[in-house]
């Protein structure tokens, strides 16, 4: 299969409905469920009853058109969940792989219980892309409470044929450059799957509603700066200089403000690498450019700086079905985004990089 | 006077003994003082004995001798409090006028105490730029506890003849674009001060330590993208729109990812303007490019995309003499790093933007 347009990032929305099929059986009863009334459809998990979200399902629709929910389940594309209507989607769209993020665990206070979503989630992707492992790249949900249990399901998943790791921007609790995480990083490298960060919320905790237009905005832009913050911490920490293969992606977090994190950090180390002690042999720009690559959507800026950041660290993506989505218009887009770029660049955003990040 | 170089976010760094000289009277028994043992100097406050802090004053400083805090007051320029030492410091490099932020007042519990301390430092603040109001612009600390003090302060400092106002990135409560603080805008508006935002925390709130490599750069970097969160509430929410004439600065921020900040704010809001509500009439981008000043020092990235910033809207500063700053080498160093720019671009980068927006 050659490939012309990857999808770096992507995503999957499972329905309600998929629990009762894969949670653990001592779980089952627990699972959400899915209720269908006259005011329309609910998810109903632990006494909440919550609408189903639609902002992250939006493809194709107007912008005049988008709503934060859908009333119904059936208004949201079914390739989110369904993988013959997905690839029917990609065709459409020209893309020939994804990378599938998206719809992971439910947050609850019960700790077995999360972390049977984990599984559960995992063993409904892995089916998913079975239907097409050439094209559906899943990107296995890491629990990360115990190192023990991060490191068990990384080799569980990437035995099923996932293709990659999520874990959280920061660990539950303490540093992920605290020793214990070494397993976790030398069991990526064994495994040659790279350490994928998403975007999340990383506005202002408290105070701003999240849903009117300055407090909803705001928050995606810093959420996308938040991945500075993420990256950085394993970069001067010393995490990606202990471990030289380990690759880390910024999923989501899009790149115009990559070469500005690249420099300034490097302007920091220089002045305060003394009184802070750091051990860092190189600047950090150093360990960015070696390890740390990038998805993003449409981001001029990006591209005007992309030489700086680095062309090999950079991944386009189609982020369907969210609001954000190219789709169906991924490929004339990004035709017209890259016409500027060297032929060798514009094949190494498009689909080199992942490609060989993820052994394609 | 011509200004061919004006550093438009300089500090000072008043000692502890200024607050027994101008707070109010009530207060004076309360006032910090400093205290000289054999381990070092300290400022003592409300039964806290904090040592002096130097991070924040290492001017002339090698790198390898750059410190946290410093054992002796005397250790730190003093042209941080001492106006006459301070011109020298400026002749010395280059530098015509400064706008003055920094070392604000201290933090306490006690409200009214909390409003004496910046009334004590804004007149503490107005004799030293006294001795040259030419070159020595001062920024009042403008306490936001309501909009009635804030306005008061406005009104008082600028007949002391301070330049500008700095507020609170978020205010104490609520929100800025609520209805109380267009008071606020007005009078701003009316006296002909712009609204400074000062750099600040904003790492992660919980976790890491603030002073080792990780925590102290990554919090940094954070530092400076949060600024984008702080301007892009004000844009979004309409306060700009509303008030034309109301400038605003974003300070210590950089600017290195200013245009990437446009750029996104504008993709978010063509996709999300309509189920937010948002009643801005123009893509946030066009309020940023007419209204948004930002302060920087040394950022390559940031002149690379400055025609896209906005050329007339950002100003160089030589953060003297905090430990990023340019000084002695500010007139080189800018010479250097603005070569590639056209003359007008230069002049208006180091000197006329400011110039203009301060009315010098």
């Amino acid at each position: 299969m050659e490939y012309h347009l990857i999808s770096a990032d992507s995503h999957v929305n499972p329905p309600p409905t998929i629990w009762r099929e894969y949670l653990g059986s001592e779980f089952r009863d627990r699972a959400p469920r899915l209720e269908s009334t006259d005011e329309g459809d609910f998810q109903v998990f632990e006494g909440r009853r919550t609408p189903i979200l639609g902002i992250n399902a939006m493809a194709g629709r107007k912008f005049e058109e988008y709503s934060l929910t859908v009333r119904r389940l059936s208004e949201q594309r079914p390739g989110g969940w369904d993988p013959a209507e997905r690839l029917k989607d990609q065709d459409m769209d020209g893309v020939q792989a994804e990378v599938l993020y998206g719809g992971g665990p439910l947050q609850t206070q019960d700790a077995a219980l999360r972390h049977a979503f984990h599984l559960a989630y995992n063993d409904w992707l892995a089916d998913f892309c079975s239907t097409d492992p050439k094209r559906l790249l899943g990107v296995a949900y890491i629990p990360c409470e115990t190192v023990e249990g991060a490191v068990a399901e990384v080799r569980r998943t990437a035995r099923k044929g996932l293709a990659s790791a999520l874990i959280p921007r920061f660990p539950p609790s303490g540093e992920w450059f605290e020793p214990q995480w070494e397993a976790l990083w030398n069991t990526l490298v064994e495994v040659g799957w790279p350490a994928a960060l998403h975007v999340g919320g990383r506005g202002r905790e408290a105070g701003m509603p999240k849903t009117d237009a300055a407090g909803f905005m705001s928050d995606l832009l810093m959420s996308k700066f938040a991945m500075g913050e993420a990256t950085a911490i394993l970069v001067l920490s010393g995490v990606l200089e202990r471990h030289p293969e380990l690759r880390v992606i910024s999923v989501e977090g899009q790149i115009g403000w990559l070469s500005f994190a690249h420099y300034y950090l490097d302007h920091l180390w220089e002045r305060h690498r003394y009184w802070t002690g750091s051990k860092l042999k190189e600047p950090p720009s150093y360990y960015f450019r070696r390890q740390v690559y990038a998805t993003f959507m449409e981001d001029p800026v990006g591209l005007r700086e992309c030489r700086h950041i680095g062309v090999d660290k950079i991944m386009w993506s189609s982020d369907y079905p969210h609001s954000e989505t190219t789709w169906p218009r991924s490929k004339e887009l990004t035709a017209d985004w890259f016409k500027e770029l060297e032929a060798g660049d514009r094949r190494a955003i498009c689909a080199d990089n992942a490609r060989r990040l993820y052994h394609l």
